[in-house]
C-alpha cells in the first residue's frame, strides 16, 4: 500500500463570486496528499517548496502519514505561486498571475526509500518532470495515474505525448479532452485519447460528474448537487487523491474497482469545494467520508423492472 | 392506464452541425405520444393541426394507440411551424422562424370520452391553454406533469404561475430553472421552484443527464454518452413521454418510482437524438427499449464496501 505522489506544493490567491482568499496553501500534491491520506499510508511525496512554505503545513501532512523525504526545500527561494479568478459557473477561470519560483528548474529526485512503491500518482506538473520520475523508478508501479492540463498541451505537447505512452490512467476535464483529441463528442474524444497510451480515461465534468472510459465501456459518476460551490480550486487534485487512495487501499486495478474509485474521488472533491482552499479537507474524519460516499450510492440508486 | 397528452403537433425546419431537415413533422405532443405509446395506451391526445398535417402521421399514431378525438383539424389553415438552428454544443439554439398559424387562437376542448383519465401530461404550450385543459377536467388526475420553456416565463408569467400551482411535477432544463428561480445553484433553484407549486421537479441537463428533486431529496440520472447527437429537437418531449408513460403503466406516483421514470425518459430521449426528427422513435420496438434501459442500469452501477 505505498503510493508516490508527485506535484506542486504552493501558494494560491483565489477569487470566486463568493469571496477572496490571499496566499493560502495550495498545489496539486498538497490537495492529493490531504485527500489520499484518508485511504492509504504512507504517501511518498515528491515536490519542491521555498523557504516561505509553512512549517505547520509540513508537520500536519507528516502527521497524516505523508512522507516528506522527497520534498526539496530551498530555504532562500520562494514557493510556486498562482493567482486566479473563477467565473460564476465555477467551471471557467482566468489566471491572473503565475510565479514559477522554485518550480522553474525543479529536478525531482526519487529517494531510495520510495523505490518499490506500488502506485504512482503524477499530479498536474511539467510533463518532463513527470517523465523524469517514471524513469527513475527501478520497478514499474502497478498503476500509474496522470493528471495534466491544457497549458501543457499548448506548451509541451511532445513531452506530454511521451508521458501518455507510459501511464495507465489519464484524468482530465471535458474541455481538455476535447482539446487533446480534436473531437467534440466525448465518446470519440475518449477513443482518440486511449490510442495515445492510457488504457483508462477519466473525464471530469465538474458539477456534471465524471465519465470513466475503458475499451468500449463507459461508467458515469454523478456529482453531488451542492447548494454552493465556494471554491473549486484543488477539486480535481482532491478527486485524484481519492481515486488513487481507494485503488492503493484496495490494491485492485480492475475496471470494476476503478468505477468505485471514481465515486470515492467524486465524494472527496465534493468536500473540497465547500470551503476555501484545503480547509474542508483538513477537518474530515472517516465518518464524514463514509456518510458522503453513502450519499453517492443513494444519489443514483433506482429500481427497474422491465415490462 | 389512461393518459391525456396536450401539446403541439407541427412542422419543424431544423439545422444542426450535421445537416438540415426541411419541414418535418414535429411538435411536443407528437414526440410525447410516440414515446409514451411504448408504455401505456390509450393516449388521449389534445392538439390542433391545419389541413397540411399529413394523414399518414395521424394514422401511424392511431395504430400506436393514440386517440385523436381531441385533435382539432382546421382544413383551411396551416399547422404551427418552427425553424431553428442548433449550435455545436447542441444545448443552445437560435429560433429562425415561428409561425403560430392554427395555434394563434387555439381553444382546447376536452372530449367527454377523455374525462376520468388518470394522468395528464401538459406538453410545452401557451400556459393559458394548459390551464384551460386542467379546468375542463371533472376529476383531478392522479398526477399532472407540466413541461414549459423560457419563452412563457418572459411573455406569460402570470398564467404560468397559475398553472404551476395546479401541477405535481414540473420538467424544465437547467437554464430555465435558473431563470424561473433567479438562483444559479440548481439546489437553491429547485427549492424556490417547489415553493411555486410542483411537489416534484425534474431539471434536464441534456448530455449531462437530469436531476429529480422532491422535498430535500435529490436523484441524479445519467445521460447515455453518445458518439454523435444528430438532432436534439424533441428530446425533452420524448423524455416527458417516457417519464409519463412509465408512471401511467405502473400507476405508482411515489418518489421511488419517479426515479425510474426519469431513467425511462432518459433512455427514450437518447434514442430521439440519434436521427432527425422522430425518425428513430418510429423504428423502436420493445426489445431495443429494454436493452437501452439495461444500458442505463449498467452505466451507473458500482460496488462499494466502506472501510
Amino acid at each position: 500500500m505505498s503510493l508516490i505522489v508527485v506535484g506542486t506544493m504552493a501558494f494560491d490567491n483565489i477569487e470566486t463570486p463568493f469571496g477572496k482568499s490571499d496566499r493560502i496553501v495550495g498545489g496539486a500534491a498538497t490537495y492529493i496528499a490531504w485527500s489520499a491520506c484518508n485511504f492509504t499510508r504512507p504517501i511518498n511525496q515528491i515536490s519542491v517548496v521555498g523557504g516561505d512554505f509553512p512549517e505547520e503545513e509540513m508537520q500536519a501532512l507528516a502527521l497524516r502519514g505523508v512522507n516528506l523525504e522527497g520534498v526539496q526545500v530551498r530555504k532562500n527561494e520562494k514557493s510556486f505561486f498562482w493567482a486566479g479568478r473563477y467565473h460564476m459557473d465555477m467551471n471557467t477561470r482566468d489566471t491572473l498571475d503565475t510565479q514559477l519560483n522554485v518550480l522553474a528548474d525543479f529536478n525531482p529526485i526519487v529517494p531510495e526509500s520510495y523505490q518499490g512503491s506500488e502506485f504512482l500518482m503524477l499530479g498536474n506538473l511539467v510533463p518532463s518532470v513527470q517523465l523524469s520520475v517514471i524513469r527513475q523508478l527501478k520497478s514499474r508501479p502497478n498503476l500509474i495515474v496522470l493528471d495534466t492540463m491544457n497549458f501543457w498541451m499548448e506548451t509541451a505537447m511532445p513531452d506530454l505525448e511521451k508521458v501518455l505512452r507510459e501511464i495507465d490512467v489519464l484524468l482530465i476535464n471535458d474541455s481538455e479532452a476535447r482539446q487533446l483529441s480534436a473531437q467534440y463528442s466525448l465518446v470519440k474524444a475518449a477513443r482518440e485519447i486511449m490510442k495515445m497510451g492510457p488504457k483508462y480515461l477519466v473525464i471530469k465534468k465538474g458539477e456534471h460528474g465524471a465519465l470513466l472510459f475503458y475499451e468500449d465501456q463507459v461508467f458515469v459518476a454523478p456529482a453531488l448537487p451542492l447548494e454552493d460551490v465556494f471554491d473549486p480550486t484543488g477539486a480535481g487534485d482532491t478527486f485524484a487523491g481519492g481515486f488513487m487512495g481507494h485503488i492503493a487501499r484496495t490494491r485492485d486495478v480492475s475496471f470494476e474497482n476503478m468505477k468505485t474509485a471514481v465515486i470515492v474521488g467524486s465524494a472527496m472533491a465534493s468536500f473540497c469545494v465547500e470551503k476555501f482552499g484545503n480547509t474542508r479537507l483538513k477537518e474530515l474524519d472517516r465518518e464524514q467520508i463514509d456518510s458522503r460516499i453513502r450519499q453517492f450510492v443513494e444519489l443514483v440508486n433506482f429500481d427497474i423492472q422491465l415490462v
